[in-house]
């Protein structure tokens, strides 16, 4: 079998926009893919692509916060999803540069206001499922209940089904390696983000970056994900605003319980020209 | 839409059995599913199972180590598992109790002996690819590194069949509600433990805690999955010193790459009558 695996050749999927600023940041994206050789059930070699997964430490003003394993498309955006979804940053406004470099395995943040309960924050963990982003989840319950979700969002079956279809449509790094998870970002039909990860909660993470930095709201937004609808991710959704969501997986009991507190629009097993909604039911428009 | 989700009735999947001596234990696995209502394409109101998933805070001699949220299958084996692979309890022989108790969503393990490194553990964490058990990854792979995986166990096309078979014909969570994933240990064509849960990381660490409960050694069996072979799971694999890995997945590159440093037998995309043996081919028989 071969000594190296090889970086595939690939378009670049997510694009960085104009509008960011002063904000100094690399463009670090690694490729997403690799080959490698592996022997099939008659006994021979193919060569089959897998996907890429690298630890990237964050260091916000120098304070060593988490080591992320991530495929690595969007690091920056990644990091400042993650320091964003778990309130250690409060407004992209704050953030001075983000710096990825492959060769430590880091990327430095630097804000101009000093960290609030980093402390705090450091010391309590909650793995949660799948994911396990040290999450604060009893502070982040108390702030999603009084997250007000808008009514802005609609959604209806024929669009519902166009947008499923511009997700199948992508090329995408599970198309050719698997082991990743996919997320979009949608107004109305149309895909603004789409981001995949190793693991789930970064594509999440990824796409609530890309929004602070081209400051985009969520409330006239739809989610999609390939991943399974557990409590982080109706969290995750409600603390960027936006009111729907859509899972070709099923669902967890705990997300299906806060989706139904916070009045999220829930749909899952979406698929073809299948799905079910669960939650929300005034934002679908039959 | 119905107020509350009703349990599913449902056969108990992990079973409990002898040799457990002297340590305390609760026995309190929770219902796996629970049905709600959904509105389907069609707009017709189905019933339908979903997956439960449920806080559980680990209180080691009474301090707070960690929140996972978990399927509640097996608790009890879940926390042991979660504190062997996290190296936070050396042996099962110093765990002297493990009390469940849903009412507050608590665990509480007492040990014989003082834990050490416990400060040193907690200020450190790496989220691994959607898991994030707060590993101390650096340290893991030292460890990992002096692994010296067993011949004993060889697998060979009709051995992988036949258990590709058996996990095939299980009735699961999975089958009802989606949602989770499962993991078996297996001995040659026989499943010893099958686990589902609603994070992957989750299933292994309860099968390793079954493991130590039953005193079972892992350098005879094989480990089958139904999540990505990333990096973790290669190294969970590696503690439990499992030579053989399957899964119905791919991989991703650091997967891969640990793998094959340590010697491990990895087959990915294993379904029906087809699989990718990517490393260690020393232990398949042709």
């Amino acid at each position: 079998m071969s000594d190296r695996p090889t970086a595939t050749p690939e378009r670049k999927q997510v694009k960085h926009t104009a509008g960011r600023g002063r904000l100094k940041m690399t463009d670090a994206g690694r490729p997403a893919t690799f080959l490698v050789e592996a022997c099939n059930e008659h006994g021979e070699t193919v060569s089959t692509a897998i996907a890429g997964e690298h630890p990237l430490t964050i260091y916000l003003d120098k304070r060593e916060i988490v080591t992320l394993m991530t495929l690595g498309q969007a690091p920056e955006a990644l990091v400042l999803g993650y320091l964003r979804n778990q309130r250690l940053v409060r407004s992209i406004e704050d953030v001075e540069s983000v710096q990825v470099d492959w060769e430590t395995g880091a990327c430095a943040v630097t804000t101009t206001v000093s960290r609030i309960n980093l402390d705090q924050y450091l010391k309590k963990r909650t793995v949660t499922t799948g994911c396990g982003q040290g999450t604060v989840f009893g502070d982040l319950m108390t702030e999603v209940d009084r997250v007000a979700l808008s009514d802005k969002a609609t959604i209806n079956t024929a669009g519902l089904y166009a947008l499923l279809e511009a997700v199948r449509l992508r090329e995408t790094v599970y198309k050719r390696a698997g082991a990743v998870h996919g997320c979009a970002l949608a107004h109305d039909r149309q895909i603004i983000y789409f981001v995949e990860d190793v693991g789930r909660h970064n594509a999440v993470d990824a796409i609530a970056g890309l929004m602070w930095l081209d400051n985009i709201a969520g409330d006239d937004k739809i989610f999609y994900t390939t991943g399974r609808l557990t409590s982080e991710m109706v969290i995750k959704c409600a603390q960027m605003r936006i009111p729907i969501l859509v899972s070709r997986s099923g669902l967890t009991r705990m997300g299906w319980e806060v989706a139904r507190k916070i009045g999220l629009t829930m749909i899952g097993r979406a698929t073809g020209k299948h799905f079910l909604l669960f939650t929300g039911n005034n934002r679908f428009e039959r």
